[in-house]
């Protein structure tokens, strides 16, 4: 008998189980090497206090953090369920660290809940396994992310996997000295973090401005590569730049060989403010999982100090180190 | 900064997590010792669904298992997050486990969520550790569970624990047999489910009943202590009653020391038919845990198949080992 259970959940069986619980202790045992202790946050929160994450100017993709699931409580409160782990460290951050000296170092494996459109097959409810990295500023705590992430990897045993890295902010420096109008920013930024370079082709030629400017705006978010792509890099995207290099002047070999500069990865989720990054693995189609820059979001719960995270969707991670023993991995490499 | 999280939620930091994480390793292996397979299903599911398990004739406290939180999707469907995991368990035994030779063994450590009244100290969110044994009927299926249950509790450390043992229905055919009348009979359940016997007894002084009738409906629930009280019971309460003499028989000495007989015991969710059974220790006022056979609820997802499960609340766990750890189990026992 059929009973259903709503797109994007699925039963997780006992032989599944087995082989993810294999993942997760591997990856606790990362984090705890690394010194990262963990948390647990309710999965319900008051909506008005994850709404104090905010949605910063350039707001690209922060659908995908704003919660999507509200609840009303016996008390008529309003809660949400989280859609991330990010916001609920930060407010403890505040709340329960108020006065401990940084850097903090947390990390966590907790489900979170996502919205869903039809036939997508995206995941209503997901696992994930991440780090924050609170009051280590940019480069040395981006460059322990990374440290933190490849050792992840490593652990895990997937083989073929490569880190794009990006800049948040990027696009929006390139945007401002090239005269785009605030008001056209938000989508073009939309349009970029989706990947859509068809798109954002067909909205520049739209805009007012200098042929030369619109083709700088298509042709510069798709510079990707070694780390000659930031040595050709320069004008309005000279910050960003440099920031990238002293990350990866940072990492160590086997860190830096996994890493892809990509000048168009803006990141998908709103609070990102600096270096973004996303891991590929060639056995699967879509990120692995991805962190960044947050540096702004813990003073809007009221302890201002610069912050760097990531998370891995485990059963991405699965599905990957399933598709690399198949050997799909080698094919599409 | 104080930034609040709803009541009946907690932040849990890292060597709080430390420990409870001791404890669910070792339920975990306990659990793959006997056989049991770990499965996850989704916080989410249709409330429509889910509410197939449905309210049975005595549903007596039912208001526990009954999902407390709707989320509504982006496509109107009504989601409930889950109060337990027995009720999702027993919808994949249906659909994924249609065909498979019984007995089936499952075990799970997930969150649960139940509502809450305020300043009641009630948990909202509950990580609770468990086993469903699908198939094996009483007696020897609640053996299995009692035996399962008393080696997770030695697993972690667990000292002076007892065992209540009880059956959800006998005090429904003493009332039947009294006479009294159906629509009477679930205010007077869930009064005793509330363990109020004063209010038992108030409510008794109201039925129009044979005095010596109404006295054995407060007096046998009452009884409470070793196999004696089995002796002791006839009539009535007799199949019951022979019921948990079977079970007790098939226990080993260590677990059935464990064991104190309570015929008022009738379990607080109203899908219990059989033996019922709560987890109690000197350091805590309240259960740990607890379970029973629920030996219909199979049958209202298309597998009819006797079943008998139990789940621990791993953070009372963890409460009744640090009291025990700080000697005020010894100084209330």
């Amino acid at each position: 008998m059929i009973h259903p259970i709503p797109s994007g959940t699925r039963d997780v069986l006992p032989d599944e189980t087995r082989e993810l619980r294999v993942i997760t202790d591997a990856l606790r045992g990362v984090f705890e090497r690394y010194g990262y202790g963990e948390v647990y946050t309710p999965a319900l929160e008051y909506e008005s206090v994850l709404a104090q994450a905010g949605h910063p100017a350039y707001g690209a993709g922060s659908a995908d953090a704003r919660p999507a699931y509200r609840v009303f409580d016996e008390s008529g409160a309003v809660l949400a369920l989280r859609s991330d782990m990010t916001v609920p460290i930060a407010r403890v951050v505040a709340t329960r660290y108020a006065n401990t000296e940084p850097p903090l170092r947390f990390c966590y494996l907790a489900h979170c809940y996502r919205g869903v459109r039809p036939q997508r097959g995206q995941p209503r409810e997901l696992l994930q396994a991440g780090v924050e990295l609170i009051g280590s500023p940019a480069p040395k705590g981006t460059a322990e992310a990374l440290t933190v992430l490849c050792s992840c990897l490593d652990a895990v045993g997937l083989q073929d996997y490569r880190i794009g890295l990006g800049d948040a902010s990027l696009f929006g420096s390139l945007m401002e000295s090239l005269g785009v109008k605030p008001s056209d920013r938000e989508a073009l930024l939309s349009t970029l973090a989706a990947r859509d370079f068809v798109a954002l082709d067909e909205r520049l030629s739209r805009l007012s401005i200098a042929v030369e400017s619109r083709e700088l705006l298509l042709e510069v978010p798709q510079r990707r590569g070694g780390p000659e792509v930031l040595s050709e890099a320069d004008g309005p995207v000279s910050e960003a730049v440099a920031g990238l290099r002293s990350v990866y002047e940072l990492l160590a070999s086997d860190v830096a060989s996994r890493v892809i500069f990509d000048l168009g990865l803006v990141g998908s989720i709103g609070y990102y403010t600096g270096a973004v990054f996303e891991v590929y693995d060639p056995a699967l189609g879509s990120p692995i999982g991805g962190g960044g820059r947050y540096d702004e979001l813990l003073g809007r719960f009221g302890r201002s100090l610069p912050a760097v995270g990531f998370a891995l969707g485990i059963e991405r991670l699965h599905i990957a180190l399933a598709g690399e023993e198949r050997g799909t991995g080698a094919l599409l490499s």
